[in-house]
């Protein structure tokens, strides 16, 4: 193949583009990380970053991928055996799920259709039931990546409320954290996961959880084992602006620049700006005829947006042409969404005209796959972008 | 002003967006330009960049701006008081014509009405005519960068072999090198000036002079004052892979790197892409009801494509819409063309979705901006990129 | 404080000096892991990164540290309960120790003076006396960081081999690879765990398994809870040329570029280059009158020397006069070593001057400290680097 | 020849070792210069170099080499056949005497034996002596890069000025700007030359005049042929944030970046800097019996030490071996100093253990060049180093 001109649209749902000023600062040497300067670092990053989680409560920041995170979550809190409640909300709470089993907790696993977030409904009726408090955790995520499906957490959250139930509140925010409006303090959830590669716009590598009182005091009892994902030394040091082994001093230097240009920015506009893009999307797929993935006008998430194509269609022979012909890489559909659905990143570092730019190659790659689709699909999503 | 998200939209016809693959080269450490490291490097260097002008004969490289590039080319070839025929095809013609006078030549400037190339049939007249052979050289713009019509010069060269005259053709190709095709040898140019910020895809602060052996000739008789533009010294110290004095190393290394590039895609795709993309945007004006400045189909050029709007519109409303609502920045309207014209780059390192989301841009913008248009333009653009 | 002009000197056993190529390769654009590109790319970085561990079995790399990489040894070989032996050769020996411990397993832990590596005696004794093959792994830190001691591997295997016991061999090469001749298939070794941010020339971010075959089939055994750390979906995506998880694109860019300037150097050289830095460096540490902390010539470390002070002085004070009057960082004293010594690392991309200067700077802080030297060690040192 | 580790010593007087900050800026998007962030960014740089040059005129900025500054200095000033007046100092001095000769203009060139600084007495006499106000400028180099000898500019100046002289006074501060104490304003200098790659910390590619309210009104009535260093459409420009042609946009972000790390040091910390290293470098040479070029103490360069070897070495093969077994660059003997001199920079981005390693390398280079030095050079370097 001949080399290619221009800039490559990563519109995968994460990694997202990386802003010259992220790679940039990851790029600058790499300084003691035992020394006065790290220090000082370290406290001004903590500062910076709790805001993005809404918490004034504690972060550890792992070297690790969001996987990592979502371990480090489970074994701090739980001890072997333990139940925990789960929903099938998708390809990502599935593997949650097997993370679990494997860690030796029993998951009852809610099933659904991978269209629909986690039913607040159905929380409480087995809330209601678990009249011994049995169930020692509840695991969400946020924002499904491999369906664009967000789930209500201020409901979850009430659901475990009106039940008066003590489980802890686990919350997958892998493609949410920096993109979608998330309070964890304010939604009561007891551990946050997140991590670097997706609205914090740096690569990937770094792996968060923001840790309320109630999820600390569970950490004491916890019995799994753990040495790497152990809060306690990353905090005790922490406190010291420092790390009980050596942290990913570059990626942490990316996501100070990346923090610094959120604040600029400003979170409610950086939310604003990813919720008129998604709205920009569907208006694009609507008006191609398609069909988007969720199916509840609540839940539609503002980082991702997952295009169900007819069965005749083959949704990765659509990404293959658009990655071949304009350079474009699209998410592929995951677990039992395979070859039916495709999915547009529109999150992270991004703007209306990389948008234009994203959806004109959708378009273009869908008639060339011999899916029939109005035109008028771009030209509704440029009147979402022209309208303010 | 809130900060703002995602990539710039450089849309001017230069500079252009400069690959990351250029802006890494040009920041690495600068060496000592009198080592033999050096001498390597700049053989190297040479010899790659001689298949971009099309020559085998001598190439310098300036630190300074295509303007410098101008300069060099008159004061090496030229004396005081000689006289030279140039064509008035645009602001850039106008500006270089008024150089030549401020060094003391006398410029018989062919009026034009900044819509057409240079007329080989005027030249043709004017060379007949002279019969004293009292002109000393030709100056063209090749492409002009603030009208987007490229002017012909095989039928200017065609015009001086037929006419048997002793005229150096000198000939400016700022906006053309890199992105259009062009050949000095073949084309029989005595000197080539271009610069780095265009089709090279690097940052300003290169100035290049391509000299045939007439030229050379030529400059031993030349009597204009000359120290930095000397030939002479630099073809000298070049041979040995040195400079007179101390060159732009890192730009020299961003060079070689953009070279690399080229010469991946390989220079006919690379003049390929830049038509199919100039083909495109003139579908998306003339579909938007648009007209464009360049009227002869002979002469639209690759690089950029200046849109002409009515009246009672004024062009830098649009591009200032443009460039606070979408980031873009578009080239204004020069001298006699300001508010009449906007001018889109669509040159360098460029792909079909950079294209398809510039043209995105300018629609919204159009419309924001009370221009009437059809946005079957948008469609019609990516009609030329959907096929092959 | 005034800003500080010039170079810090990053002097301690890691992280290291990373290298501009490295450091701009890091900062290329973030590229879609799932993609046929990146497939491509992990065979190539696969296939370069067995020669620097000296094997040609499998080798897996987690977004992670060098702790990370201890943890996933452990996990993936043993089960709650096993014994393990290990040697207190230094302060991350004793950290291992720990960590093995709050995995739950059992650790015979031989007590050592931290100036001398793993007795291959002691071990013969150990596993003779472990009739009932009760040893399911013996612990090794090949390159003491703390100390600047390395064990003697082969002598360890051989031990192990003549008391024909089957426990596996780990060794913890953080600070040794890339720097110090190591042969993980040569030396039997079961599990070498490695990182990024010493002899790799990397900012930290990665952490290493190299997995023989035994440790291979010990690992369907082991019953210890893993799931991040798991081998065996690693290894599957990996023969894809993917990752289980998202793998830390961005370092992993750097990684290939760091074995392109290993290759480039060449791998012996590179440990040559290394021992010679050592020998100057304690040419310098015994001319000035001071003790090196390694005292056996057959472990001394290639990649930092320790040096020990008398007790009537502070280490750390040294240390700080040198970090603030000669920007420059050395490691300090650990556990039981904390003010008693200081130690320069003088591995990574590391040449004759900077070690002359990291030389003259220690030199300058010892008199400023009121450490009594002679002047005469930078001489010897340089002595060292004027012979060939 | 095998690659080489570690980082490159560039210890000849500039190009100089560019920090990272200055090449990550360089490396930033270019922007659209005609643009409304360009004007801003244009107005805050002239503002903050104004100080490096000791001055509240005007100061202008070329896409060139120094050499290029120097050639606006004259051809904005003078009309063909003017005299001017010159010192040879030097290497420079004498190339910028061959220039102005180039140029059309008439030099009396002082003869000097390039161990001194221009002479204030010789000046007044040829001022006295100049009766009818013949010379229009005196022209004299402030550090003579090709011998590290200064003159003294205030003396200059007061010959000038007790002559009750017209003449313009145009001053050389290619390799002291940013590096040894000036002031253009206080000194009554006309005409000030300047570049980017000394003691500005930059790649080459910018040239810079200082210009003085008296030389702008000598440019009104100066004759010689001038566009592309034409002051006038230059200083039009830049008052509306501008340039009359494109500017070198990414260096400029790197003088940007240059300033800011200046004025973090603080000038009159950079000028102390650069004097204590000067003072450790002849330390060195007097110690290793060895001879500095520049013979009167009131005329050292802070910027660079030129070292005058014995006719019995070559100094050049000292440079060779130094380049080849120690990676160091250092100046070569210009002119009639070829093979007798070596000049060692230690200007720009630089500290204590960047020149110990560089004295290191030098005395081990002499040694292994067969060149008799006494090793106390170096132990008295850092006796200075040590001294606060």
């Amino acid at each position: 193949m001949t080399a290619r001109s221009g800039r490559h649209f990563l519109q995968i749902p994460g990694p997202t583009n990386v802003p010259d000023r992220v790679l940039q600062a990851i790029a600058r040497p790499t300084i003691d990380h035992r020394g006065p300067d790290f220090a000082e670092f370290t406290f001004d990053l903590t500062t910076r970053l709790k805001p993005v989680f809404g918490t004034r409560e504690s972060i550890v920041a792992y070297p690790s991928s969001g996987t990592g995170a979502w371990e480090a979550a489970l074994v701090n809190t739980l001890s072997p055996g333990d139940r925990v409640l789960a929903f099938e909300t998708g390809h990502f709470a599935s593997l949650w799920r097997d993370m679990a089993e494997r860690l030796g907790l029993t998951v009852d696993f809610v099933p659904g259709d991978w269209r629909h977030g986690a039913d607040p409904a159905i929380l409480a009726e087995k809330l209601a039931a678990d009249t011994a408090y049995e169930i020692a955790a509840v695991m969400v995520v946020h924002n499904e990546t491999s369906t664009g499906v967000t789930s209500r957490i201020p409901e979850i959250r009430a659901a475990i409320d009106e039940a008066r139930h003590p489980a802890l509140l686990l919350v997958d925010t892998i493609s949410s954290l920096g993109s979608i409006d998330y309070r964890h303090d304010e939604w009561g959830v007891d551990v946050t996961v997140g991590c670097s590669q997706k609205g914090l716009m740096l690569p990937p590598g770094l792996g968060f959880n923001a840790i309320s009182e109630k999820a600390l005091v569970a950490a004491t009892r916890s019995r799994l084992p753990k040495s790497y994902w152990d809060w306690t030394p990353m905090l005790d040091n922490n406190e010291r602006g420092f790390y009980p082994y050596t942290p990913a001093t570059n990626l942490l230097y990316g996501l100070r620049e990346a923090l610094l240009m959120l604040e600029e920015e400003g979170l409610a506009n950086v939310f604003a700006r990813h919720r008129r893009h998604a709205a920009a999307t569907r208006a694009a797929v609507h008006g191609w005829g398609l069909e988007v993935l969720c199916v509840d006008a609540r839940e539609y998430s503002g980082s991702l947006t997952a295009v169900l194509l007819d069965e005749q269609y083959d949704a990765d022979k659509v990404r293959r042409i658009i990655l071949e012909r304009y350079d474009m890489s699209l998410g592929t559909g995951l677990g039992r969404l395979a070859g039916r659905v495709f999915r547009i990143g529109h999150l992270g570092d991004f703007n209306d005209l990389m948008l234009a730019g994203t959806l004109s190659g959708v378009q273009m790659g869908l008639e060339l796959a011999g899916v029939t689709v109005d035109p008028a699909g771009l030209q509704a999503a440029l009147a979402v972008l022209r309208a303010d």
